[in-house]
């Protein structure tokens, strides 16, 4: 034994900016459009929504982006976050393949989003703004922002989902802790909201409807801003030091991927850690197979479409380019809520499309008996989330068992799970049903995508 | 800014032994006893109880005893933790004091229990254990066990206090994800678990009936053993890597602390920060004041006896001298159920009886405004338990700001708080209440001591 499991950095050797994927794409991603005109949105048509400083890492196409100082400064406080060599559970697998996870549930807030939540704080709060809105599903990404709010003195309003909003009471704990306040979306307060509960009263929220609930107050109020926790350029820029992290980490191990894996809902954590080693891929260094995995009962990258459309419920945002279910498609009930959106980021959509990434879906209940797994060998609950890659990492170990190869994987646990024990005790009892896909409810979603010329 | 905020520990300065405050007491603490013969306990005596290495360490008068390297290579999972400065709290409290605290919270279970029960996990597998029973109130502890155990391979029953069990099932989850068993306390398992239902069928429980349960179980078969997570030296022992990190760390931040802080329940993890310092102080190599802080609900320290007491309520367990309610006192409902304990670790109530240490008691909403603002600014939730300490710290800093001293304060903070947020809902709704001490039950279960002669 006595062999090296975790693996840091020291403060010297830690990133200093975020890695921007666009620098480096043989095709450039296609344009958002704005949602009246159809025309490739200017960064002017952003400025109710976010300050100019979001907006032009929104845009940017430099390479490398400074993490200021005050950013890195909190980063501090968890980052660099381990890389851990598995030993016990390749061990448990018995398989010949080394397989090192990144552990983003060490930040305060238990999960990979205040990378991107703390810098979106700086940056509005160097911009004079007072207030911030927002969404969140099951709750990782508004206690993020919550977080982040109360360490830059911003006042933060999320629209919660309610469905979430009702099953996840300590979540909201956690929101309101950081000084945050937390509503139930469809709320009464905004049009949007308005709409949906005359049109449903009894609405149990999503994602696409919260979404629009934010965006709508944050355009009212000069001192508010908007901010989103995936699927946008910047906060997939945002999350890139999770991967530039974990390639030292890893040289320090003397290890090089064979397989670099992240579930993806948003599309942000996998970004994250997929992006830096993308570039080493596309520049010849690197040969890994990079695989994405969403739940098949949300299936955008495995089932959607690749078109033009609307990010929120209420048509309110600009249209961009990604593997969708359509904006009206309602996901069904299930525990990765963070994995419950119908869209995917453009850049992930866009590298897919580009054969740069292979993605994968499971079922939830396969991907619990993965994170059991992990937890009984390594110690670490993942969240639900997470337990999708812990789901493809564990497999992608048995076939290297089947083959005899020993490949070296690399996944990122986005989170842990201590906020979300109501799924494992679902699981255990034998609760936690697989969800069926509704095609029809797809095809009918896919239908009703907007129209945009070629 | 840019300053330092985080100290971690390269592998090789990490602390490879644990300390024993034994071996530098200038008086030895008084022997525990034989709950039947009233006569000083021989280690044949915990046989029934506790593997061989074990019971040594509980003896031990050696200062120091090596960590096992399976026991640092599972350490390293998450040791050394992080000693984090809190600048930002210290600017909130507009106080010249420099506040560090020790933030144990980073442990696969989210506390510091895993220090000790991945050390007895490994001493028991050792010595061919193949079943731990052991209780646990807040959940803790029982979820450290059941990590450690599932380990080591070891099969972990465990005996939660009834109304612990029933508010947080969260708790139960987790155990369960590790593979325990967890079974509500009191049980009709066990000869006392059946008695006080018996006596009292609504029993909700307490962590006195739990240890009983647990111990009688682990006395019937040859292949059980039982393991304890605070009050006995042994456990006291392996929470020293605390304490021995956080001295290299602050020597790293050139800092030496006038004042140490823990709370205090059975009194491992204030040991842990505390002893190491105690040497010091012992040696003149270190002036701090030490204190230890506990809820005013169940002041053991502040108003308990120092007298000979068993450690549980059927009286299975050996006499120890300790600061105590008597084992007849129920401990009312509050949130810091890590607290809820009728005595105080042996060696913790003598070095209080040698004039080393300060008890201090707090009521429980002045640690959950303590433990607000602390999120606030550091973006850590801490444990009920653990609030107690950072209450402490915070006046500590305040009396700095009175005073105009600039003073260091080390505090240690225990635990998350991620499965004890409806205590924060509750505060948040103003539905949390301090519970009044009751001085007739006090004096009723002082009258109950066992008699030892002088």
């Amino acid at each position: 034994m006595g062999d090296t499991v975790k693996y840091l950095l020291s403060e010297e050797r830690t990133p200093k900016a975020w890695y921007n994927l666009v620098a480096d794409l043989p095709v450039p991603p296609p344009p958002p459009l704005h949602p009246g005109t159809l025309q490739p949105l200017g960064p002017s048509d952003l400025a109710p929504l976010f300050p100019m400083e979001i907006i032009l890492q929104e845009v940017s196409t430099e390479r490398w982006i400074d993490i200021p100082e005050p950013v890195r400064e909190i980063y501090r406080l968890w980052r660099p976050s381990p890389l851990i060599r598995a030993r016990r559970l390749e061990k448990a697998l018995d398989t010949p393949a080394k397989i090192f996870f990144k552990y983003e549930g060490v930040s305060p807030a238990g999960s990979h989003k205040p990378n991107t939540s703390v810098a979106q704080a700086f940056y509005n709060q160097q911009a004079g703004v007072k207030r911030l809105t927002t969404e969140t599903g099951a709750g990782q990404w508004g206690s993020s922002l919550a977080f982040a709010g109360s360490l830059f003195g911003l006042e933060v309003e999320i629209y919660m989902v309610k469905i979430s909003y009702q099953q996840k009471p300590y979540r909201r704990a956690l929101m309101e802790t950081y000084g945050a306040t937390c509503i139930p979306s469809p709320s009464p307060l905004t049009n949007s909201g308005r709409a949906i509960l005359a049109a449903t009263p009894e609405s149990s929220g999503s994602l696409g409807i919260a979404i629009s609930e934010a965006v709508e107050m944050a355009a009212q109020r000069d001192d508010t801003k908007y901010a989103l926790g995936s699927v946008l350029n910047h906060v997939l820029l945002h999350q890139t030091i999770i991967g530039e992290e974990a390639m030292l980490q890893l040289a320090d191990a003397g290890a090089a991927p064979d397989v670099v894996i992240g579930c993806a809902g948003g599309g942000s954590n996998f970004a994250g850690i997929a992006f830096p080693f993308l570039r080493e891929k596309l520049a010849g260094r690197c040969s890994a197979r990079v695989i994405a995995v969403e739940p098949t009962a949300c299936p955008t990258m495995t089932k959607g479409r690749y078109a033009y459309d609307f990010g929120d419920t209420a048509h309110l945002t600009p249209l961009v380019k990604m593997h969708t279910l359509g904006s009206t498609f309602m996901p069904p009930g299930f525990h990765a809520g963070g994995l419950r959106y119908h869209g995917m980021a453009p850049l992930v959509s866009h590298v897919i499309e580009q054969g740069l990434v292979e993605p994968r879906a499971y079922a939830q209940t396969e991907c619990f008996s993965a994170a059991v797994q992990l937890a009984r060998a390594e110690g670490i609950v993942a969240a639900p989330e997470s337990s999708h890659a812990v789901r493809a990492a564990i497999d992608e170990a048995l076939r290297c068992k089947a083959s005899g190869k020993s490949e070296t994987i690399l996944f990122n646990l986005s989170g842990h799970g201590h906020f979300d024990m109501q799924a494992y005790t679902d699981f255990f009892a034998g609760s936690l049903k697989d969800v069926a896909f509704d095609r029809a409810a797809l095809d009918k979603a896919l239908a009703e995508l907007p129209k945009v010329p070629a």
